[in-house]
């Protein structure tokens, strides 16, 4: 068992919480028995090293054995070296360091997708998460993520994914304009979706391929966006509030074409 | 200028960030120029005290004006004093010392309501405040908080809200089965909704009165609430994700309820 939390391994396994170090060592951590039991079912060729301590060998029994049949190895450490190693304050026993598991673009588009998002200058990492999430949850084809939104890999990202992370495809890296370009080149309608639109939601015909568009938190969607889409689209607004946030808009985005797709459209 | 920050009057504003202190007072915050627009705008006759410093003094010239245009009395105080009394780092410049905005579940069920949120169990303050605030999008009539759920007035609702909590009549402390009973009587069909319910959101018929149950986000619908309602429903995951989360369940079903009472049944 792995009890020192100065050694180089511990400090090298803590370091993955800053960016330039996760994007230096190609490696990120997946935190607690969720996280870790996605990856290791969903992507057990991610998986570099795991961590547990000796309230995971009870707990996360099957967990740590169903990682080590798909040949992970797994390490015991001490509750205090899994603290160390942490971005959370109550890791719940187990950790794996992993590898990126974003795919190309290319790749996604040879799938012929239907419905994507992409997040275009999303900067927080719980959005970005709850968005992967939903579109995990709304049946999305892939989650595309520009290189001027929060880092994917980054632990409030991985966590707030509930495991999503490891479920659907996820594109990163890729410029706005070169992604919208893309997508819109292999025949998906492009839909931003923003308050200010001038379409309703409703009133959109979702039935065909078709990607949304999440602009930024709290500017929106920048300059040449709007132009770049084939539409603006808002989610209606009822009562008195003002928007909703980004999240929630995009549930409610993706979940309305996943409606339409796969039962056909609404009347009236 | 109150400058004071050891002052009984500073004292007895932080003291509002406890629920026994916001109960027996009868008072609650509300923090930053956003939630003090809407409940100047909506609730002015609830505010009580206003504070603000010499940077809202400029940047939020108009809204203390609207205040004291309502009949607020607004004081100015030093940066420090107004850090001393909020929950939040940064508040911003200003904060509204208010009474209870919520009002009697008689008074909301003698308005005949034909969407409602009922909050049975709902414990963590970002949830409570998502939900109000996509009820209020939603254009609900009201939302229904259980005497067992997160205090409302709680600092992090109230900002999670994003001021919704002052656009929508909201009824608080009243036991879930006294909730749904009373709400059942007035002809309103319960829907809990759950992740587990043999009913799928795009089969309910929306079109009549009716009120989501949400349950509490870790264990979900309490024993008896399931039986209580007309109908177990689950938002349909199409994906691999386990479920969505509590605020984005709410935000669908609301919205799948606004869309088929305003502009009438999916096909399909």
């Amino acid at each position: 068992m792995l009890t020192n939390i100065g050694s180089d391994r511990v400090r090298s396994v803590r370091a993955l919480s800053r960016r330039a170090v996760r994007e230096r060592e190609g490696l990120f951590l997946a935190e607690g028995p969720q996280a870790v039991r996605e990856v290791v079912r969903h992507r057990p060729e991610a998986i570099q090293d795991l961590y547990f301590d000796p309230s995971a060998d009870t707990r996360h029994a099957e967990l740590i054995a169903a990682a080590q049949a798909a040949g992970v190895s797994a390490r015991e450490v001490s509750p205090e070296v899994l603290a160390a190693m942490c971005d959370t304050k109550v890791p719940q026993g187990i950790v794996a360091v992993c590898r990126p598991v974003d795919i190309d673009l290319d790749a996604v588009l040879a799938m012929r997708p239907r419905l994507l998002v992409i997040l275009a200058n999303v900067r927080d990492p719980g959005n970005a998460g709850t968005v992967i999430r939903s579109a995990d949850a709304a049946g999305a084809d892939a989650v595309l993520v520009s290189d001027s939104s929060v880092d994917i890999y980054n632990p409030k990202v991985v966590r707030s994914s509930v495991g999503s992370l490891f479920h659907l495809p996820i594109v990163t890296g890729v410029p706005v304009p070169l992604l919208l370009d893309r997508v819109r080149g292999a025949g998906v309608t492009l839909l931003a979706a923003d308050g200010s639109g001038p379409r309703v939601l409703g009133d959109v015909d979702l039935s065909g391929p078709h990607a949304w568009v999440m602009g930024n938190e709290a500017w929106g969607l920048e300059s040449g966006v709007p132009e770049a889409c084939d539409g603006v689209v808002r989610v209606p607004i009822y009562g008195k509030a003002e928007s909703l946030n980004l999240a929630m808009a995009a549930t409610v985005c993706l979940y309305a074409s996943a409606a339409m797709q796969r039962n056909g459209p609404t009347v009236g």
